[in-house]
């Protein structure tokens, strides 16, 4: 089996397995009006404004409600089974506290009617992430570019498949574009969602090493992230893999001043060596 | 009389009097979710999305037929006066070159019920020029961030006032803004359109100048353009305007290589000195 530990504890000793990962489709949508930049002043009212075609597309790919208008995009989404969705909701979590320290948000976004660990565990998203084009700088320009992007990310969930959606998603997106003007939607991270069976004799040794080392069960998870490598090690190889990490929640992942705690540090060497004991047994 | 000569011919040999410009608003709306930027792997699914809240803002602020939906916004748009009308119709013009040629666009857009004239001189418009925020590098990157802008201008025209449109545009913004975002609106930019009365003895002394120069009549077109401190002069000072300039229209104004060419020096230098002559018959 392989082991990864690029995946995090649920709290301080609470270790935790993750049983699934999401997928990932990262798209550039761009979109072209006029053969050359304009001033608004001569051409503004004739002149095709790209950010205007942008702007209807990207608010036609989602209902106000979170949910993702592309055609067949839920078709292959499966909800959790019972016994997941039975442990996620004996998690302890404040979803209040978590809205205000650590989203710092009025009200949390996307599906309503879905839990937080079902929306960013086992339902797929849709982002916009930046809108490269015309003028961004401090202050006013009355450019009308020729063109403008979006960067747009889905984050997929089993047993949604990554080349099928990027095929709806570019055939939606296409579908949306208003007359006169031209569009290319161009693919920048393609990776399947994977899930772990919770069946699996090495899933047990895991639990069984973690449950000796820290003294608590621990709870099986999803994460919400991608690692594209797991999902090749899963089909490619199909090699059973083992998402067993020590990373805490507040560690400050991939931001400045981040963190790895001792206690992760010892927790998880013994972990580790405990793990292959049981290993040995299998 | 102030003459302002920052205006351009209407074709070489076809002398221009500029008879009004549109005006200007330009505003930076500016979108908050969250707190801070987060990682849409781990927050996918609920965390606030500006760029999302943004492109529905913008995406209702105007209909696909060009018009926009600001209420109230074309309360005191004034259509053209019938002989502005017929004279802008004898213009020699080709809509098919001028879309081809000149905008490079596979086809106009804006109001596609109103001409070119009236859409560029007496229609007002909204373009959204920018987008800050976020990831705008090449490549990908999966930041959900805290806040998102757009830079909007709104041209004018008569009777439009500047003051009163930037109250109904934030208005209109912030009744769009959907629950649990902040929104605000900046304004970087206002000036009012101003029309010059074609009964000015000024403006008869100037049609009369060029005409001699350039043996040619001066077509009275408008522009597009804002030159704000011509509604100060018109407004505050109460002093007439009279716009005319020597520009080409194949210039490149504002852009790399400009010229003006030799004719349009020596013929400005004539007809400034015929004007000025009959200024004194005035």
């Amino acid at each position: 089996c392989v082991v990864v530990s690029d995946t995090a504890m649920f709290a301080p000793g609470i270790p935790a397995l993750v049983m699934g990962l999401r997928g990932m489709l990262y798209s550039e949508i761009t979109i072209e009006g006029a053969g050359r930049d304009l001033h608004s002043g001569l051409y503004g009212g004739v002149a095709p404004n790209p950010f205007e075609a942008l702007v209807r597309v990207l608010a036609d790919l989602k209902a106000p409600t979170g949910e993702i208008l592309i055609p067949g995009f839920y078709d292959r989404v499966l909800p959790p089974n019972p016994e997941e969705q039975a442990a996620w909701g004996r998690l302890p979590f404040d979803v209040e506290a978590y809205r205000r320290d650590e989203v710092r948000a009025e009200r949390l976004g996307g599906e309503g009617k879905f839990s937080v660990f079902e929306r960013t565990w086992s339902r797929p998203t849709l982002d916009i992430h930046g809108m490269p084009g015309g003028f961004t700088g401090p202050g006013s320009k009355t450019v009308i570019p020729a063109r403008a992007s979006a960067k747009v990310s889905m984050r997929l969930v089993p047993d949604q498949r990554a080349s099928e959606i990027e095929q709806q998603f570019q055939a939606a997106v296409l579908k949306l574009v208003p007359p006169g003007y031209r569009c290319s939607v161009q693919t920048l991270s393609l990776a399947d969602p994977i899930l772990v069976s919770a069946e699996s004799e090495y899933v047990r040794a895991a639990q069984q090493a973690l449950q000796s080392v820290y003294g608590a069960e621990p709870v099986l998870v999803r994460s919400g992230g991608s690692i594209p490598v797991v999902a090749l090690f899963t089909h490619e190889l199909r090699v059973p893999v083992v998402m067993m990490g020590f990373g805490l929640p507040d560690d400050g992942l991939h931001s400045p001043n981040e963190k790895f705690a001792l206690s992760s540090y010892y927790g998880g060497i013994e972990a580790v060596a405990e793990f292959m004991g049981r290993l040995a047994q299998v």
